[in-house]
């Protein structure tokens, strides 16, 4: 089998090392459009070949989407274009964090059915080739959408590469996907790149401010290194979602500032007991 | 020597250890009136012997108060009432997070000159005695505030025991220090608490979001895991500072959320590039 990768970045390049390491395709291809990372990509060995978008999506029988959102939504149109033309059974899926926006998109076409929605949840504030890395996957969850809109041949190929990961599958309607993904992912960015603003803004009158930055301050904040090129079509696709997140997120900043404003130690006191009640659940 | 310290927590607890490690003192007495993390420090070995807070006082030679900052507040006038009678040059440091009230409290105290203010900044968000451990303030800054209202001797003791701990010390007015710990630690804990809390809202209808809860949304809420004990002091002591970060910070969300809801991407792409900049400051 031939795997061709669009996007040879954190996620597509983790892909591409594991697809190698496990055997689960014979040749890998790759796409990447920058040059300087292209030219990476083949220095480190991720792909046999980088070849062009066209001869990629021709030559694969599956072929994975790795770029931001924005650019995988218009891309995935064109694909099963060629898919058509092909007609040779290939299999198209998507690696992104949002799902609404790129199954309506194709909802119509009439290779609907050989794109298979998926999203491995495994990343790092880190992007670019050298940013890729083994074991990236392993024992993180992987959603599939909207799998009964897919031919079953082509969820199995799928769910058997995300086996090959090491990644537990979960089935999940696009809906419900990007409505969990807005709390467990996309507002932890946002809070990240509120808190590197504040603190950053502060910084133009005190120079010496971060020699205090304790690892506290670094775990919080470490989010806001995350790349604009991915998180800007995220935070627009999921618009309804991350809105209406930070608006709970903002309601419980004010019920805190105001405990505080009113030196009210039981009300804060309440606010940081339930909180704590996250122990439960992350370790 | 005899050094001891009130409250065997994260932070005393693990001074206790390193005090004990390197040498700095042939005794180390400790008090806790909480029975149960009485009796597991003395069976992990903490300290050397469990005292009540009178002997502790009366016997060292440096008293450490290591309690949240609440209780450090209403101790520290007392034991430099205590020194005034025993009047053999004992000397007391705290190791709390906000600094001008306690400087406030003893600033016309007669044995003002025995006490030096320090903050080691160093921790976890887990707390007692079980969670001490050794190396926890190695490489990590430590502030002295308003050295100059101390004792010189007193304070190049204090010197010795943070060296001993492989601190870097810095110096600072307890002004400058609140204002810098509200934006490098206490903000981080509030939007940690309030992303705690509004996930935990969306958890009452959807009991499997956290499937999907990825290391990203770990390390940002990480910190809501504080103690309340901690924190809730911490907050209100530092009231105006904490407010003006609180303030500032949502003005940011404030940002995001109208670029979102406006779908403006050049926006969005304009405040996360500046979030960027936080790479140069944090690994």
């Amino acid at each position: 089998m031939t795997v061709g990768i669009i996007g040879l970045g954190l996620i597509g390049g983790s892909m591409a090392i594991e697809i190698k390491r496990k055997g689960f395709a014979e040749t890998v291809l790759g796409v990447e459009n920058d040059p300087v990372n292209a030219s990476a990509a083949e220095k480190i060995g991720l792909v046999d070949q980088v070849v062009s978008y066209e001869e990629c999506v021709d030559r694969s029988d599956l072929v994975v989407i790795a770029v931001p959102v924005g650019a995988a939504t218009r891309l995935l149109p064109d694909i099963l274009d060629r898919f058509e033309k092909n007609a040779r059974g290939q299999v198209v899926i998507d690696v992104c964090s949002t799902k609404e926006q790129m199954l309506r998109t194709v909802h119509y076409h009439p290779m609907r059915r050989s794109y298979v929605a998926s999203h491995p949840m495994a990343g790092t504030e880190y992007s670019g080739p050298w940013a890729a890395m083994p074991g990236l996957f392993d024992g993180r969850a992987c959603i599939i959408c909207n799998a009964e809109e897919s031919d079953p041949k082509a969820v199995s190929l799928v769910e058997k590469l995300y086996a090959e990961l090491n990644m537990r599958t979960i089935y999940m309607n696009a809906s419900n996907h990007d409505v969990h993904t807005a709390y467990v992912s996309h507002i932890s960015h946002v809070t990240s790149f509120a808190l590197a603003l504040t603190v950053l803004d502060k910084e133009k009158d005190e120079k010496h401010i971060f020699d205090l930055a304790s690892g506290g301050f670094s775990s919080t904040v470490r989010l806001a290194k995350s790349s604009a090129d991915m998180w800007v079509p995220i935070l627009t696709q999921n618009r309804d979602n991350v809105l209406h997140v930070i608006d709970t997120y903002i309601e419980k900043m004010q019920s805190f500032r105001q405990a505080i404003e009113d030196y009210d130690e039981d009300k804060v006191r309440e606010l940081i007991t339930d909180a704590n009640k996250i122990k439960r659940i992350i370790r």
